[in-house]
């Protein structure tokens, strides 16, 4: 047989993947990989239910009028900025296609993101043949900051993109307005664009996240999610707002690896979008996380655990010394991330864990017994 | 601002896309993209009406194991061997991101299509970075057939994979076992994979086509459509059957531009796929378009065109002197895709246009009437 292509190197199953997989076989509870164990709001299935059997046909690559129309209400923009995709997944890939790769006769364009960092952006970045730069955030008691220096640092003329993600997944951090317009001050200096990832832009639990699209409108991409808004992580509707005048060129590209988002769904999120801003279901939301989190949080710590309150998202990391992540699910029944595996570039903090308390309290309480149980082993 | 990457000199708007927004706009019978006009079978969304509320979290990137099972029973593979994906547009974008792209160092790898070529594989093959090499069909009377002389002629040392589409978009012509084989046994003696689209496979009108993974399994990579089999274009769900162990491989790339396939729709085109193989669905779906597919060939004979019957898909060709499509969209009232859209490198035999008819009879008739007195002006 001809050999596949050199890029199959990046084809091995995600930590995300391996540990939902290894707590199903195991029976472990997954405090693992990023979804709800909650169905979605029934005014989302509702409206999902109606769709079908109406809206079953191929959408306009950007994405249904109707919703580009209830992002756009929703984020206080143009509908002409908004460009529909199959999950945030799908859009961070569209972005990556738009705004970077190889340069014929020339270096290949570089891409910059935060360490510890979300698992799609270096293989992405590395799909379209442009070269991934990692710049650690700092770690101290006062949690996860940005490294302003160490960002300076990074930039080379080559910069084309910055992925910033605020609310912070592995971390659950968010960034200050302060950390915010100091990234958009070197943007505008150097030239560069703006990816900002907000698909917790509704999950957060101390001040309400500033968006970085508001301190520089002109040269930042915005990423959101109905999965994660709307507790329905296997639905794939995205969206991304663009800088004016660019949604035809992302869409125009989103086409040729997908076409088009599920239409059914399209039509069910357009409703429900709505719905879930007059209707008070963020708030909703985040009240029955913060519960959730300071259930973790609080078992955790009576553990010995340090642990770094999360601001937004529904991860936290801790500092849990004697776990390790492949014994807790084989032998203890628990499903948790190693931080480690979020940090390609850089040495990872010794002995932290990302937790995800978007399950039941039942669930959590079960997997702090449990976790008791290994340790005292 | 800083530039956006060079690959956006793809972004143009497909004919398709172009072709049923000016039809939606002018209020024209849409003879151009290929959707149904008719919804989906009752069996199909009822089934997502139930998953809807049940399957709402991601499914593992490699599909849900319940399609998995349902699509390799479908098409008597082992369910080992299925990877679903966003449509067939993303199983298509999957394999060329697997299969071929740059070398660094040297020349970049060769993909092989015939043209008239179906709109989204040279794009896909540019942005993965490899060389698109068009090879014409030959047109007769009889039809449109394989060149076998200029297929050989076209593969060189640096060809790695060939896309073949039976039942072929645009022409509806469905390629013969012998012809099936020639290009199998080409692929064996030069060593290059096979990409055998196949989203029509339950949609002819003559004899059942041969799939191409039956003649040369071990290098076919054969891609489906629930969208075009179901009536349900906007689903976004496809799948892939690759060669033995080669499919953690596609999804391990898959993951990384879209994660995973909608999960409630992949739940509901499980339990869809063997109901519809048991009820008779694709012969009642055969009929119906068949019937159809007469209705409209037989008009456009009347009006003088020459009609290249085909042999499956729901288009056909037609040479049709004196039709602009631009002007009988916008003057005429419907909307056509002129084939010479369909030719990339090679040139395009003249005034020929592709005709839907995955529509209602009544909208065939209408177009037919239209047409008649746009060409009587």
């Amino acid at each position: 047989m001809p050999s596949l292509h050199a890029r199959t190197r990046l084809s091995a199953e995600s930590i995300f993947s391996r540990m939902s997989r290894l707590a199903a076989q195991r029976g472990a509870v997954n405090l693992g990989q990023g979804f709800p164990s909650t169905p979605p709001p029934a005014f989302l299935l509702e409206a999902a239910r109606r769709a079908v059997g109406t809206v079953d046909q191929y959408s306009p690559p950007i994405g249904l009028p109707a919703l580009r129309e209830a992002v756009a209400q929703d984020l206080e923009v143009q509908p002409e900025q908004v460009v529909i995709t199959c999950g945030a997944t799908e859009a961070m890939f569209a972005l990556a296609q738009t705004l970077y790769g190889p340069n014929p006769g020339g270096q290949p364009d570089e891409l910059i993101a935060f360490e510890p960092v979300f698992d799609i952006y270096l293989p992405q970045t590395v799909m379209v043949g442009a070269t991934f730069v990692g710049v650690p955030l700092n770690l101290s008691a006062e949690g996860w900051r940005l490294d302003i220096d160490a960002l300076c640092r990074a930039v080379t003329p080559r910069t084309k993109a910055l992925i910033v993600n605020s609310p912070f997944n592995p971390t659950g951090s968010v960034f200050t307005r302060a950390e915010l317009q100091a990234i958009a001050d070197l943007a505008r200096e150097h030239d560069f664009w703006l990816i900002s990832d907000e698909v917790y832009d509704e999950l957060y639990y101390d001040v309400r996240p500033v968006s970085l699209r508001t301190l520089a409108p002109e040269r930042t991409f915005t990423v959101g999610s109905a999965g994660k808004r709307l507790d329905a992580t296997g639905w794939r509707v995205g969206w991304i707002v663009t800088p004016e005048g660019a949604a035809p060129e992302v869409a125009g590209l989103h086409q040729w690896t997908t076409f088009c988002a599920p239409a059914p769904l399209q039509a069910a999120v357009a409703e429900a979008l709505g719905i879930a801003r007059t209707s008070g279901f963020y708030d909703g939301l985040r009240r029955s996380y913060l519960k959730r989190m300071q259930l973790l949080a609080a078992g955790l710590r009576d553990l010995g655990a340090e642990v770094f309150t999360p601001q937004g998202t529904y991860f936290l990391t801790a500092r849990l010394p004697g776990v390790d992540a492949e014994r807790l699910v084989t032998e203890g029944g628990v499903a948790v991330i190693p931080l480690e595996a979020f940090y390609r570039t850089q040495p990872a903090p010794p002995e932290m864990l990302r937790l995800a308390f978007c399950k039941s309290e039942a669930e959590i309480e079960e997997a702090l017994r449990r976790l008791k149980g290994f340790l005292s082993r």
